[in-house]
């Protein structure tokens, strides 16, 4: 079993058009699912916990009318004691790392008060109630749930409620334990569009929140696109997609590793080395080869490696970040003896992994940053998730009398630059100076 | 001319359900406009600058291949000599001041080192270009490009591109003065779905940018949607809100004129006034009354209070709170005895102004912070445009060889409970003891 990536030089003629076909970002969309979506989300708005009920019949097979749709608590302490020590203690692990991370993004109220007594500031809070999707099926990641969770739970949100769809109503235990574990306050058996539209809007038994993360599939995604303005969404995640930066002071084989890593996920995943040697280049396809039969996931890997991956050579280090910078990758590792410098000079990633020990996967579960990461070029305008996600900010103003005098003369003049005469006449109400403005005339009526 | 304003108790009945009513916050979405720009998307990013000559001849009426899509540079600083010295000074007035309060929103890249010597941290960088929207026609605001053009300079953004759609070629000149003193780089004649379309995809003569900001009518906020994922956005704003809560300390003429402040700007704004007290809002209404037929724009705010406005009487400071949380006004004017103790209890609002001279006004002008606020009370779960709109954030991780043992041992565990052996292996491949892992047995085929 082989697979021959595509090689890639920034020299060659066609190199421009050549990365953008690799990239292939072009959004397609599926006819039929808006509609769809759209009538999960009515039926949900209109009907409730029933149209729920309908709907976890049909597609996880279970009653949740005569079973519950919410898990007890005492059924998520039993996940706690259902896995093995060893993982539980891991989660642990990854819920602290995780969570002294976050805490660091943890953003503080601020105000300054001007000479004439005018206060201005910023105000932080965070949102009330937060609801949390889970993948259910193949994809059910338990480091997924920590990853949405802690920064929530670090950033204040009195109440984050997961969702997820089960088949036949059962729970993977290491999911209810990671829920437990990272501070989930209520779990609900239901996933789907209509999860979505039951978080937004809210029924009978799941209360409506102020915002909705986490992964899903396209009829999750069409539904958080559709319900977003009711209430907030995180970024609509694409395929996976790591660069790797190498030179020859790193084994190639640690290189082909990583490159699996990020294939594993799925087909459509793409890993991406980039260098400035055509010897390391031909190094890591050697090890590809060598280490493909040894996988347990190689058909995917090679599916991945074969339709999205390549082996890009730079002809000088300019040419290098610029391709970085271009590229601007969800996951980025830099393995080389300047590997400090490079992460810095480089502007657009969601994640820089600096050095052969940081593998992607160490960040993936339990280094400490989030895994949740913008993707398909988006690290151009675009973070990880964070606790300043969870959080929102209100300008706080407090003009005093003294300070209303100038601004309010300013704001006079600009307001009748742009014929709003009701603002230049509210903010003439508040000078001093009588004569100035219609105050006089107004008062009059009185 | 009068206008009844609906009063609302909130013991009353069925108070609940009238608040939503009030707070009409369904988006309607009007059938066809998707495929239009749709279309003009596409025409744009296939035909690139002659599409742009095609729709400006068409919309704006003038030629745009033969007069130039850039506005030149000395144009710009034309108008800054053309508009009446006391508006450049007002205009440099506001630009200082909007730049003084964004400056304290600037965010710093940390990182800290743990005791293994493993390296975690958070890099802030400005995104490089950004493209700012400005309409046309009647609703052409100066204090729109300040706003919007500030915190991107604040932030660091290296090219700001200004688009707007411009009636026989022609420029407002408190427009562009405002545009030269707030920062912006360059100037384009073009606006509609084709100017967005442009901005994201870039044509002969308009560089891609990595972000659109500013207002528009349907088509552009409908553009916005369909580019969202290839540039960021901000959020589409709903109609403009001002929520005034006040008591008998304030004079009731002045609350009536921020009533009207908000109400002029076009019939679906939204006034409301929020008070515990029978006799302020009796009071109001009478301001209300014999204020309105003084007003310039006296047809459109009183269309807008008989449609969207409200008075609402509060039997308790907590119902009050708990109302102002519910609307979640996009303005919040805070005129009581105790303003400073309410404004920190209310955690839901864009901006809140707390006491009678901090107008509302001021803020839309030139107190300090930002304009651009979150309507339809979405305010629950975003907040004001600023300096952090304009950068992103990158997680840095860099791993101690020591830091992997435990980090590596870990992820290990936990990757293998995702059944995602390779990220399992990659992290095996970074501990020391080859025995615990598959290093040693790879290492043979070398």
């Amino acid at each position: 079993m082989h697979v021959a990536v595509k090689k890639l030089n920034s020299e060659q003629e066609n190199f421009a058009a050549a990365l953008m076909t690799l990239l292939n970002r072009d959004q397609t969309t599926e006819f039929g699912i808006d509609e769809t979506v759209a009538e999960v989300i009515a039926t949900v708005r209109h009907r409730g916990d029933a149209a729920l009920y309908l709907y976890t019949r049909k597609f996880d097979g279970f009653d949740a009318e005569a079973r519950g749709l919410e898990v007890p608590r005492f059924r998520l302490m039993q996940a706690l004691d259902a896995i093995p020590p060893k993982q539980r203690d891991a989660l642990q692990y990854a819920v602290d790392r995780v969570t002294a991370y976050h805490q660091k993004q943890n953003q503080q109220s601020w105000s300054y008060t001007e000479a004439d007594g005018t206060q201005l500031g910023q105000k932080i809070t965070p949102m009330q109630r937060v609801g949390l999707y889970v993948p259910g099926g193949k994809a059910t990641y338990p480091s997924s749930v920590i990853m949405n969770a802690v920064p929530a739970k670090v950033a204040g949100v009195k109440e984050l409620i997961m969702v997820s769809p089960t088949p036949g109503g059962e729970f993977n235990d290491m999911v209810l334990a990671a829920a437990v574990l990272a501070g989930v306050d209520r779990v609900f058996r239901v996933g789907g569009a209509q999860a979505i539209a039951a978080l937004a809007y809210g029924t009978e038994t799941i209360p409506a929140v102020d915002k909705i993360t986490g992964p899903g599939n396209i009829y999750v995604a069409t539904a958080k696109k559709q319900v977003f303005g009711k209430v907030g969404i995180d970024m609509i995640a694409g395929p996976s997609e790591v660069l790797v930066i190498a030179d020859e002071s790193v084994d190639p084989d640690w290189v082909a590793m990583d490159l699996f890593a990020q294939a594993e996920h799925d087909e459509i995943a793409q890993s991406i080395l980039l260098t400035q040697s055509e010897l390391v280049a031909e190094r890591v396809q050697q090890s590809i080869n060598r280490l493909l039969p040894t996988m347990e996931r190689a058909e995917i890997i090679q599916q991945s490696l074969k339709g999205n991956g390549a082996l890009i050579v730079a002809e000088s280090r300019d040419k290098l970040i610029a391709i970085a910078d271009e590229i601007a990758a969800e996951h980025l590792e830099v393995f080389t003896e300047d590997a400090d410098q490079l992460a810095q000079e480089i502007t657009n990633a969601g994640a820089i992994f600096i050095g052969p020990y940081s593998a992607e996967s160490l960040g993936d579960y339990c280094a400490g940053p989030n895994h949740v990461l913008p993707t398909s070029g988006t690290a151009r305008f675009s973070s990880p998730l964070g606790v300043y996600d969870f959080q929102k900010r209100t300008s706080m103003i407090k003009v005093s009398r003294q300070g209303a005098q100038s601004i309010g003369e300013n704001a006079s003049i600009l307001a009748r630059g742009e014929s709003l005469t009701a603002h230049a006449r509210s903010a003439e109400y508040r000078l001093d100076d009588a004569g100035a403005n219609d105050r006089v005339e107004l008062s009059k009526g009185k």
